[in-house]
């Protein structure tokens, strides 16, 4: 069951215009909420980001937060979800191809859920990774459908063989392809600023709100490719994949090799949050 | 009368999947023809753009550029379209949303022609523009659908009550939100390298043939907003606003604020190459 347009439609009677603004231009936002038993994860922050990109972006948001997540809410009930996400966008509307917003075009609103499990053997086991420019625009803090440069970038990475890439600007690290990066040296953990280069991760900020509980010292630095291979421990952050190990980029271990102490640490407070 | 997916289809026919990648990610690429006397104007540099734009961002054509050619031109016979333009974009196929390339999805084709008329009256009496940031992805050679930033630029300008933006990256100007930017200064034309910062435009490409032959010197070099500002003429060129004058930039007049001499000579010049 998929909410399109105003009501709760089966996927094969959605029916999309050519004229969606999402089509013809990327021209709306998104937002992939995570289900733990059947109740959206940080639903709080999800719509406070959904709602600053609609404003960046200019877009008007065809519901309040409430009406939206009361959307949200059915369609977990329809499909009786426990454990997935629910994807959301929403795009500009419909009219005939111009650059130019529309003055008439309603936007519309497209929700449907998954159930996707917890990817455990990654979480617990570790991924690695790549490194390659990031060549994408200069607002990656806003959520938008123009994901070309990121699905580029997670291709590459599958192609050497590997999971995820991380990217950098001239050196400096940003992010992966549809997460964010952390990394530990010296019992410190580092991230990429919450700037216009990164998107500002639901998970990110709960992780870093449990280092602060846990005493671990946060900062908030850009770092780059050669600190991130001298690093005790790396990982990546995301609404899918919470805390996954990073243990080898480009081919070098980063630290042990293994998922690292502080890394696990961060693990199990994040499961406390949601496990019931 | 539109072509989708292998077959001619009236709009309100056309039952676009919410799984088209186009519809999730903008993942996809697109051309917009002109057609003068019911003939696809420089069909052999636009189809060359698209096959590159296509190996570039590894997405396979359905058919072969006369298929593609046939079709288009089959559009235009069935609309008995004289003058206007034909739009064409392909993306990568339907398939659950997931950032890796679907292993399985067929590339989605959809064209269809509209009428438009010369914008004779901008041509001969020049618009205005205002300079922005380029904050676009570093791959501006390629036309994908992802437009966001083109549409956030382009309706920045007409929120200033000007049609066009002059994008520049820290100063130095790369070109407009949907068409190349030249200048004249000194009897000499200016205009950024085709390069990944910029959209290797048909017209952009005459233009500059037209300038050999007229023995116009050419500088394909780089130079900034405050050149430009200093510059005799500057013009914008494109599939649709072919060469456009731009005589105010950020309210300031360029040269004497009138459609200039090489302007001119370089429009009478590009009519010839379609007029009968």
């Amino acid at each position: 069951m998929y909410f399109y347009k105003n009501q709760f439609l089966h996927k094969q009677d959605i029916q999309i215009s050519p004229d969606d603004r999402g089509y013809y231009f990327g021209d709306g936002i998104y937002e992939v909420f995570r289900v733990y038993n059947g109740q959206i994860y940080e639903c709080g922050a999800h719509m406070q980001r959904l709602e600053r990109t609609a404003s960046e972006v200019r877009l008007s948001l065809p519901h309040t937060s409430d009406g939206i997540l009361t959307i949200l809410n059915k369609l977990i009930q329809h499909n009786s979800l426990v454990e997935g996400t629910v994807y959301l966008q929403i795009t500009r509307g419909e009219a005939p191809r111009a650059h130019p917003f529309p003055t008439q075009a309603e936007p519309i609103l497209l929700a449907y859920c998954s159930e996707v499990k917890r990817p455990l053997a990654s979480i617990h086991n570790g991924i690695q990774a790549v490194t390659q420019p990031d060549i994408r625009w200069l607002r990656c803090d806003l959520k938008t459908l123009n994901l070309l440069p990121n699905i580029l970038a997670k291709q590459t990475a599958l192609d050497h063989g590997v999971q995820e890439v991380v990217l950098h600007r001239d050196g400096t690290v940003t992010e992966c392809s549809a997460s964010n990066l952390m990394m530990v040296r010296d019992q410190v953990l580092y991230t990429h600023p919450a700037n216009h280069l990164i998107l500002h991760g639901i998970t990110r900020a709960v992780v870093l709100r449990l280092a602060h509980a846990l005493h671990i010292p946060v900062k908030e630095e850009p770092f780059t490719t050669e600190q991130l291979l001298q690093a005790d421990e790396a990982f990546i952050t995301g609404t899918t994949v919470e805390i996954t190990p990073i243990l080898q980029v480009d081919g070098q271990s980063i630290g042990t090799g293994t998922p690292g102490s502080t890394t696990q640490r961060l693990q199990a407070e994040f499961e406390r949050t949601f496990l019931k």
